[in-house]
């Protein structure tokens, strides 16, 4: 019943290990069908190499296995909040990747530095508050979708417009219109951070001018958009 | 009438991604032919996996469309007026290869500090001023090409000497004699920026010594050298 | 007699190149059988292309060689010590992987900065003290492990919730269950020394969080562990 | 009558690639058969996938061309003063290694660290004075060599301890018992140079100690050395 959404979520996690954004099996893609109201989601701890389309595992939006033999991703209940909040959305990729995680070890947004960030992402990239204690320790995994939730409102921020975030202390979350598109945009928050980090210890203030900022972003999402080929 | 340009254009832009300038579509490679006054060009936002001699663009130096059934690059504005000032040109190449973007992003010009540098770049390579609101408001690829050119002409730098730039908060230019060329000197600006960030680290102030830039660049490039094969 | 037990650590060995852990011949794994009280190690010195199960050592616990037409590697002794001292382990790996070396080389503990080290170690990778000129000169490589153990003892640290340690001005050891797991030890260890050096540059003074290292800890290693399938 | 030599040097050079040590054409590796007096050397400017045995030229301690349709490397007459100064040399490698290059684009010498170096280097890796505009300006190639001699002469190093050096705003030299010898050590090279800028980074003061230097360089090189196996 969920065959062709099950095969477009196992494609868009093969894609991790593809382009070098997970070790191990430190990563997870899904996708959401809105109209059947599931979500397609890797199994927790499987390994790329050896994931089938059968073992991705299909969820409700109370977390209730629908589908599959297999537990699925222990950040489940994160995706989850993400997809309830941003109703713009319909993939997330949560990964461990090495620089977007230096970030969200440091606590600190990335700062729009750049074309290539504003190309993607119309600001700096947030970084969450740390969790509480409460947070952690009772319903870690939904209180985590909830602190990025959190920080897109006190910002307002729109999901669209920034399609991802790290959590203070762990590592990134990206999202797009669909499965690939998280993927995508997790390559860019990977890239962006490593340029980042370099620019800084170049130059510690420097910061990307607002009007740059807004000719790539618009160029490229706005109405009047003319990067790329007419769809 | 253009198919031996186009394919050497083709081949080109394929080497951005084997040599790991390009993450997704990120760059561009363009070959001028200046007895028939027109330019071959990559298509915007099409994958080099994916892209085929008949995708690539044939404009005139008006920018103007003569042959193929894509968008050309949105920076064809951008070589366009590279040609048209640096005349000693025949290719141009746009990334955004990580180092070199450092150097943009940080606002800063990439230091010459030894004789990688000095066997390609005759002296620091430029980072531009930021352009002003209006130029990125209106004809910003233009004004692109212009604010690189206006770097050249300020510190009368010759272009065939200095075969690139990076243009503040964006990304680096290069440019060559061919196409082939101007990819061969963005994989020269990428590893001399690369090496410039660590050297920073371990030696703030350090510069190269003028004559060793001298003995370098002239040794492969003077009236006199005498590196590599007779040709 | 030990054909299976030396197929594995051959096969343990093979994987260091396949994870870029090592140069040329810059490592070693192991593993105990400790019911016949014999450790498999690899041999000194030679290339892992080149290497074949026979070239696998058999050795006993006073590092007597039992089986293998070659000499061990020359840090059996090492191994031996931990073995002897850490009793929950059954493989231990030891390599000059470059940013775990760069710690042990900076005398410095690698902080627990992020959920992805403390998915894995439970706290600080401890760097060890430095060893005395006495105990390089006689007996290096046993005291190598003695210095390792002292440091876990002193700081009364769990061998199995913090699997590996840098020795001071050399280099990282790792163990776990069996070879494979510490191979996979091995790979956290590289990776988390990365992310390290990277944060520590953009936020000096950072630490994760003790919650969040107890629950990551915890949620894939403690009594109701929820990570992953059940086995 | 040198087609065993050359194909030794053919093979040897080609291993530069092979370990991501070039850029292009940027290496050289030659070797020396004392008994005839001539060495083998990389022809200059020719790319590593097109060169085939025929391409290796032979020249004499002279540098008189004796075999080879092509111009030797430019950096001959450097080679061919260390061979003379250093009796117990075979094979010499130049390179444009990203890291090693950096610590002589900042005149520093590579301070020994750790144990990877100690295994193969007996204390720090000369930078050599920078050269004078005379030198540059005449002989350029056979001072880079007499430089590098000179501060080995200065400092009383032993070449066969300390099998390379960085020459100021330049690049690595290595060398060793033959061509083979050399490259490998050239990988040492780039690796300790690599691993010390990020050591530096984490503690600026830090220094190996001389009984780990000591022991370690010993146990491989010494005359009691025991790592590896018998020959």
């Amino acid at each position: 019943m969920y065959q062709a959404l099950k095969e477009r979520v196992l494609k868009a996690n093969l894609k991790l290990p593809e382009y070098g954004l997970v070790t191990f099996t430190w990563g997870n893609v899904s996708e959401i069908d809105r109209d059947k109201g599931i979500i397609a989601i890797k199994p927790s701890g499987v390994e790329y190499s050896q994931m089938t389309v059968d073992d991705i595992v299909i969820v409700d939006l109370d977390g209730k296995q629908v589908e599959g033999h297999l537990n699925p991703s222990s950040d489940t209940q994160t995706h989850i909040e993400l997809y309830k909040a941003f109703h713009s959305i319909g993939g997330i990729v949560h990964t461990h990747s090495r620089h977007a995680t230096v970030w969200a070890q440091a606590g600190l947004d990335i700062p729009a530095l750049g074309t290539t960030h504003a190309d993607y992402f119309y600001g700096d990239i947030p970084c969450t508050r740390q969790l509480s204690a409460a947070e952690i320790a009772h319903d870690y995994e939904k209180n985590t979708g909830l602190v990025l939730i959190e920080e897109f409102t006190k910002r307002n921020l729109d999901a669209a417009a920034i399609p991802g975030a790290v959590v203070s202390g762990h590592a990134p979350f990206s999202w797009g219109k669909d499965a690939f598109d998280a993927v995508h945009n997790a390559v860019v928050l990977e890239e962006v951070s490593a340029m980042a980090i370099a620019t800084r210890s170049l130059n510690l203030g420097v910061k990307v001018q607002e009007e740059l900022l807004d000719k790539h972003y618009l160029r490229k999402h706005g109405k009047d958009a003319y990067y790329g080929q007419k769809s």
